[in-house]
């Protein structure tokens, strides 16, 4: 597009880099804010920028927030004591939209990975152990992928936490709810099955 | 999300108004946008901050760019005399993209409508007809959707031109390049038999 102004083409470029966007449909976002411009270009503009200029992440937990201590970590509301380990910010949304926990949370930033050589030094496991030492944690629960590399970090942490009195535990496998058994992996129906429950 | 700081949230909501974007979309490029604080989203925002500012729909044309006249209508390298009649800026980008029109455009902002009580007077049309005054055109080509809309919009222009020694074309319609005839509607392989050429 030789006639298209500079800023404009630079504006479509950086969009097209979000996940889940390609150019094409990064030229129609873009195209959609231009004729929004008023509405929905300049609010959009100023909340990034705000997002931009204030977002850390919390010293405690890892979770992204708008200050050194994140709202969860600051909240009188939740409870001391749980510590739910996940993977990721998305991982930690994920679970409060479930609003099911209550307790505290810690972002790990990743899972242990041999090939991608990430140790514990390269996630927030020190930073954990710390923690337990500095609150009264009586609970962990590893909220973790259930994946190879996953169940791999939640097996070391497991390990580490040992003999503090501290119980770990993880989210229970099952039948997904409005699950249909026909759709389900072998994997899945197996770890049900032997999870499964007196009515 | 209770505790999610608000002008997360509010960024989040901005963005899942985005066409091709929702909630669950818009969540995983923010937390993209949040891990890339200073090298996606801090540029990503300022470019939205500059075009929301700078941009606005070229007086001549209706093209959107960064001055009154936009940079197509001021290029001393497009041929003058050949005017493309587009609904949108899209279609406007997307000829472009072709490469193969080197003259000006004219872009309407979408087509005549009777349901949506959408008249002349709604769209370009009077400032194309005073461009024809103004300008020595040539020949104006009707580069508009084939739906019904589109094709009633390109009569309405025709039947406006005439008398004005300034020939009326439309794109051919036919087989697209690498198309395959079983996958055609009947509608096109009717139109590209009707238009067929000698080799």
């Amino acid at each position: 597009m030789s006639d298209t102004p500079k800023d404009l083409e630079a504006l479509i470029d950086l969009m097209a880099r979000l996940p889940g966007l390609g150019p094409r449909s990064a030229r129609r976002a873009v195209l959609h804010l231009l004729k929004k411009r008023g509405q929905v270009m300049a609010p959009l503009a100023d909340a990034m920028t705000q997002v931009a200029a204030t977002a850390r992440d919390c010293l405690t937990c890892g979770n992204i927030g708008t200050s050194d201590i994140c709202a969860i970590c600051a909240s009188e509301k939740r409870r001391n004591g749980q510590i739910c380990v996940v993977e990721d910010v998305a991982d930690l949304w994920a679970m409060e939209r479930g609003g099911a926990f209550r307790g505290r949370y810690h972002v790990l930033g990743g899972t242990l990975s041999a090939l991608d050589a990430v140790g514990p030094e390269e996630l927030r496991i020190p930073r954990l152990m710390a923690r337990l030492e500095e609150e009264e944690v009586t609970e962990v629960i590893l909220a973790l992928n259930a994946t190879v590399d996953g169940q791999t970090t939640a097996h070391y942490i497991a390990d580490e936490i040992t003999d503090r009195g501290i119980s770990v535990t993880s989210l229970a496998q099952g039948v997904p709810i409005g699950g249909e058994l026909d759709y389900l992996d072998d994997g899945t129906i197996s770890a049900a099955l032997k999870a499964r429950k007196t009515i």
